[in-house]
């Protein structure tokens, strides 16, 4: 079976920064934005829309009953929030049974667990993950801190709510986790090669 | 500065075992039960006694109020308790100070907080927990699988306590750790020389 290494993250953790380190350290696959791209074939729906849909809150596309009507057959967002994920799964499968990979977001370490993936969470305080969003702004961005600290709230909250809706399980939970680890004060680039030895 | 690799669990997570192994991995010092034989030492009171207190519930300890009576001159298991935490204290700096470490609970972590532990939580989920721990029961020893749970929860409920009581931090809360370690599918004398690796 295949080496595969899930990460999931709190947003301005570094969690993308350690998965795609990983990946060239350990010399296997990485897989993060191009399985939007992917769905966008598999779907012909934009990859702005199915990023878009992806990052939205699933919780705002649940059906809406009033009286006896059910609303969302009107709401085709919903739809293909359904469909997007479907074509999310099987993609991630495809990817999985592939080659050794490690994949980053998008419920890998649900959608995978009879692949037996190894499951990393990645986190970190406020205060570092303020700082490191800070530095990855570009220079038409600007940011006060306690917006910033509202922005990584409200991102995280999404990514919970994501996942909670398509998996039934609480984000950020140790059990479903294999490994969490706390990046407050590593230096990601000096941490992921040893880190790696764990995988070699 | 010396390498100090603090070691909290969840019971019958294995954790215990995993700070032994690491230690003896890294040729470094373990330090656990020995700490009760000098907190003895230096207090003057048995090795009994001093475990007795350190695993009861320090909130049971508390000085009571009734009327304008405080209460608390009276019990001297308090007062024990707290000389006990205080000389824990010192023993747990003066050993850490001596040499590098691992270092099983007893809040070293907080202890030793300005001496940038490497702090490990080790944790599982119930299944494996309660296999773990039955596997450990002596001959003379019989537990059901709802007491051998109810058991864990218990030893878990006073270690939370006694951390809360003495760093003012929630026990088990991922940020007051670096590495938050899952050994529910792992035979931990296998991992803990890749484990290892982290911190040669």
């Amino acid at each position: 079976m295949n080496k595969i290494i899930t990460v999931s993250r709190e947003f301005g953790s570094g969690g993308r920064e350690f998965g795609r380190r990983l990946a060239d350290v350990l010399g296997i696959e990485y897989y993060d934005k191009e399985i939007v791209t992917e769905i966008s074939k598999h779907t012909s729906l934009s990859e702005n829309y199915v990023k878009q849909i992806i990052d939205h809150k699933p919780h705002n596309l649940y059906p809406i009953t009033i009286g006896r009507s059910i609303l969302y057959v009107e709401n085709p967002d919903f739809q293909h929030a359904q469909s997007i994920y479907t074509a999310q799964r099987e993609i991630i499968r495809d990817l999985a049974g592939k080659s050794d990979c490690v994949i980053v977001g998008r419920c890998a370490d649900y959608i995978l667990q009879d692949m037996n993936p190894v499951r990393i969470f990645v986190y970190a305080d406020m205060g570092s993950r303020i700082r490191r969003c800070m530095e990855r702004l570009s220079e038409d961005e600007h940011f006060t801190e306690k917006e910033m600290t509202q922005r990584i709230k409200s991102i995280d909250r999404d990514r919970s709510k994501y996942y909670e809706y398509y998996t039934g399980l609480k984000w950020g939970n140790r059990l479903n986790y294999d490994l969490c680890i706390n990046t407050t004060n590593m230096v990601i680039k000096d941490v992921v090669p040893t880190f790696a030895k764990l995988f070699e």
